[in-house]
């Protein structure tokens, strides 16, 4: 919606979204000429509010990802978020970039100058490497290689499975929305003056109720999650994780105990408290 | 439907879905008391018939993968397929089993006698294997172990994900429809006698044109797959696909050149055509 920032639209078509399920069951709304939209997540666990829902968003993105046996980075980390309601667990909520790891974990190895697993990106030949700071350097300067799909190079391990998953993820939220897709998101005139983005979206939900009630729903919802969570651990480990399951934990001793700021961060709030003329009481 | 085989239940489903996206924008039906429904990928594209209509199907299956840090399978290979049609380009037609290889591929290399890669499976312990014949031992005697979600084990090449995506169509197909779920879909008696299999799917339809118009779509389509096919190869390959490609390209073959038989197959077919009185002139 004309190039403006991704959160403001995102609510409102995941709202529609949610209108449109509990009116006829399921709704499903896309959106283009957006901007970045922030945690794929969020919009998913929108519909968990309402108690009845599951629901669901994706979103293409900047080119980051090599496809399988290519070289450029032409696909995004297009992430693909699902949430579902259990009653007495807490809610599955999937919220998964399709490359193997987002950029951010390359960063780490770099500042830290650690060699990087293989699987995660390529250089600009488009192999397998470890050098992280390399494959940063080589997306800024669109040198070739990138951040690799989930289940890294090749086929090996099926990283077509991952490629096709971020292929999905651009037809639904790029071509169905008649949105960018691919290396057409970030477009630029020929002089290379770059233009609005046309990043697109897709959300959805589905009402619980037009399959089942909704408390067989969840009481199914809490016996899987049990019997996954008490099924046997493999060797060395203690525990068996729900998607969401760490995030909730963490957002909750964060509510208790504070949310730790780098002092980066917490300067740059402070400078822009006192641009905008705002108390800044932390 | 009665625990009967779950290919005229897929086929009946994917209609309804079909037939209900026609008439409102989009349609979902999912399945319990089912079996194994065959290919995914089949009824999805039950969808491109019309040429309107974006398709997806999915199911749960038999217990062969381990969750992330788990050490039993209790999950199945649950596939995950979506169809879209383009114009002059041949559809997209994603049909991925959400596990890193079916087990199909442990088989191959048990009957080479060679180690498979790591990331496949585990094995008794819940650790890293390349012993193909003895995860396919341990899945038949449910002695630990087994095939390794998407992104392999642990999480460092986020493992984690696919088995978001295992769980993500187990909630689709066995808790939402009511089928069974992780080790309750092929259910047994106290004395371990096994009982009628509850194998859940879950089908869905999404009219183009509620989005934007279907030669649009297409055009776009076509573009996308062009701009992926024509960008750089990695060093040493010359080809990047699209999913559907090489199946496509296989049948075409074939139905030229007629299909290979393994003799096995050839005698079990001739010798099924006997015994229900069928001419065999293959």
């Amino acid at each position: 919606m004309g190039a403006g920032l991704g959160q403001p639209i995102g609510l409102r078509a995941m709202r529609l979204a949610i209108d449109k399920a509990q009116e006829v069951g399921c709704g499903f709304v896309a959106v283009r000429n957006s901007n970045h939209y922030g945690i794929a997540g969020y919009y998913a666990m929108m519909a968990l509010e309402a108690g009845n829902l599951i629901g669901m968003s994706m979103t293409n993105a900047d080119l980051l990802v090599v496809p399988t046996f290519g070289r450029n980075a032409i696909l995004g980390t297009n992430p693909i978020a699902v949430a579902a309601p259990a009653g007495q667990e807490r809610p599955f909520v999937l919220d998964m970039a399709t490359s193997t790891v987002p950029r951010g974990k390359l960063e780490v190895y770099d500042r830290l100058g650690k060699p990087m697993p293989i699987g995660w990106a390529t250089d600009e030949r488009g192999l397998d490497t470890t050098d992280a700071t390399r494959v940063l350097q080589n997306l800024k300067t669109r040198a070739g290689g990138g951040l690799l799909p989930l289940g890294g190079a090749g086929e090996l391990l099926s990283g077509h499975k991952g490629y096709g998953l971020a292929l999905l993820v651009d037809v639904l939220c790029g071509v169905l929305p008649g949105a960018g897709y691919a290396d057409t998101i970030y477009p630029k005139t020929p002089e290379g003056k770059p233009l609005p983005a046309n990043v697109g979206h897709f959300f959805g939900a589905w009402r619980i109720d037009g399959f089942r009630p909704v408390e067989e729903f969840k009481a199914a919802m809490d016996d899987i999650i049990r019997r996954l969570k008490d099924s046997p651990k493999a060797e060395g480990q203690t525990r068996i994780y729900i998607h969401g399951e760490k995030e909730f934990e963490e957002a909750e001793r964060r509510q208790r105990e504070g949310i730790p700021l780098v002092g980066k961060v917490y300067q740059d709030l402070q400078a822009i408290a006192g641009e905008v003329g705002v108390a800044f009481d932390l």
